[in-house]
């Protein structure tokens, strides 16, 4: 397959810091895409990829999957973009198609495999697939989203990884007036949650191990903020909400949180700790909750979650950066040291 | 509150073994029912009840909640219940009545707090509730059940728990026709588990730790019986079933589990294991799925369990005991040395 010459941001060994390298894209085929990537967020998954954390890994390695672009081409049986055009390309860049997930609109778990946009083995290209730090992609147009005009074009780029992780549970588990969801942990994920519960009408309570992030919640758009580690406060809200989205991504205590759901409640991890929870029996049995996860979410999905977030005005707080600083960042984010999300202004990868 | 001396068999310690002794019940107030128990099924709640596993057991303590019987005396504004007629009582003998779990009909999970026929603080009558071994039982009639004429009347005893406790979940999360549902272990609630899930028309595989059990598990009923130690039998079903029973009551790698459910499937824990259980992110992110609990039954789902099993004919694999032979059977049950469930017949507890 043809291909043109690419310059990207990446890594050839999971101890070695990222640099400069180029990579080969297809030319476009007539159902692709072209996008410029003008911005491209940094999702703690990147770092675990770079690092091999959850195995599995191909170098060389060009992370990013939350890149937002502008049409630069677009193959000729394509009707549905037009050179010019903001898109968007998040985590999910091929599938077979015909399964029933992929015809349900759930990609991610498509049976033969979904293709994610970095380090997936690539069925049309071959070899495996280079992310979003880097000057283009290119894909087939179904997995191209249409980007709204965000004011802040730049802040929306973490919508196409974080935004979806948490619109999709908080849609399927029920967020809306009436409804107490929690949101434990306020970071990249956490943050988008409380303004996406908030839009949807529900009624929003943080859990936090920082007091310094109480005011923050709350300054989010929070209606209540809770430190976790206070029993008293933590004993008020027992059997009293309907789910909670747990976004934490290290080792913590579950049942804590289990048993502050109502009759059927779950809490629903978007996290990803590297070690197993433990649940208790108890936990579960009692007032038939449930311990779930959730994995993003599909095409379709994250097109209404993009448009839902324009209309509610909502982007991810923001520390834009050059493409430079990119180590640097991976090492705040590792500390945590970032509110609450970094975003790469991909100008400054220049020729 | 004038009381009547009941002959019961109980234990005043942890560690004594039950015998012969008397309980005081109360009289019956104009909405009780007072039932003769025929039969009492053993349940292994009994024996971690008796020896304090959960901790907060009161002494002296008479174990027993599957019992069936015939009405002996009803209250004088009793309008659904006559003396001379088949009857049951569970788990459950008093709530608060006026909560919204109550109002939904999922009386076990009250909000002021369920009274359990055995070992609950008993609000009317005072001190605590003595079970089902024991040659009387009076409650609200709220809480008895019509028992249908079941053939084997004492085979009938154990679905007030084990019954009640496997088809909630089973209807719950959708048993029926198309639907692949897993069992996992066959005891007193998995073997039931099984005749249920047929009996509402699912695909039903089972997954034991004994060779001796496959044959058993299809001679159940079950369309599949597969031996959870065998690798590759298991990892056919990857990603095959919608949703699994989880019987198991002690340490079990319940991620290898997981990783057979569909898309939003659940592995549903009706078992009590005494020590957490590890759950794996990627168990329940991967594919959205959930790791699930479930209790009991309110009473009208118990009452519509008893008519839907005597329409399918469907009992406990019992051995029926006299109640002298009643610490024998705990240490048997102990060891998984019955098939499936002991019933105590309270005849053998004579003057």
């Amino acid at each position: 397959m043809e291909t043109t010459t690419v310059k990207a941001y990446g890594t050839a060994a999971a101890d070695a810091p990222l640099n400069e390298m180029t990579i080969k894209r297809r030319t476009v085929q007539p159902h692709d895409v072209e996008i410029e990537i003008l911005y491209c967020g940094i999702c703690h998954s990147d770092l675990h990829q770079i690092r091999n954390d959850f195995g599995g890994t191909q170098w060389p390695i060009v992370p990013g999957h939350e890149m937002v672009g502008r049409i630069t081409a677009v193959g000729d049986h394509v009707r549905n973009f037009q050179k010019g055009e903001l898109a968007a390309i998040g985590c999910i860049v091929d599938s077979c198609g015909h399964c029933e997930y992929c015809h349900d609109g759930i990609e991610q778990f498509c049976d033969e495999g979904v293709t994610f946009s970095f380090n997936s083995t690539d069925t049309i290209s071959g070899g495996h697939t280079f992310g979003g730090f880097s000057k283009t992609y290119v894909c087939h147009e179904k997995y191209v989203l249409h980007m709204p005009a965000f004011k802040d074009l730049a802040a929306s780029a973490p919508l196409l990884c974080a935004g979806i992780t948490v619109y999709s549970p908080l849609k399927h588990w029920g967020a809306g007036p009436g409804k107490k969801v929690g949101i434990l942990g306020i970071g990249g994920l956490g943050h988008l949650a409380i303004k996406i519960a908030k839009a949807m009408g529900a009624h929003v309570t943080v859990f936090t191990t920082s007091p310094s992030k109480v005011a923050d919640a709350k300054r989010l758009g929070a209606d209540e903020a809770v430190l976790s580690s206070d029993a008293d406060q933590m004993a008020q809200y027992s059997r009293k909400l309907h789910f909670i989205i747990d976004t934490v991504s290290a080792r913590h205590d579950v049942n804590a949180y289990l048993h502050l759901l109502r009759h059927e409640g779950a809490v629903v991890l978007v996290g990803l700790p590297p070690e197993p929870l433990e649940i208790s029996a108890f936990g579960v049995i009692v007032g038939n909750r449930s311990f779930a996860g959730s994995n993003i979410g599909g095409i379709a999905e994250t097109q209404e979650m993009l448009d839902f977030c324009f209309q509610h005005n909502i982007t991810a707080e923001s520390e834009i950066i050059d493409i430079q600083y990119v180590n640097t960042a991976f090492e705040r984010l590792e500390k945590g040291d970032v509110k609450y999300r970094f975003v790469i202004d991909m100008a400054s990868l220049t020729d």
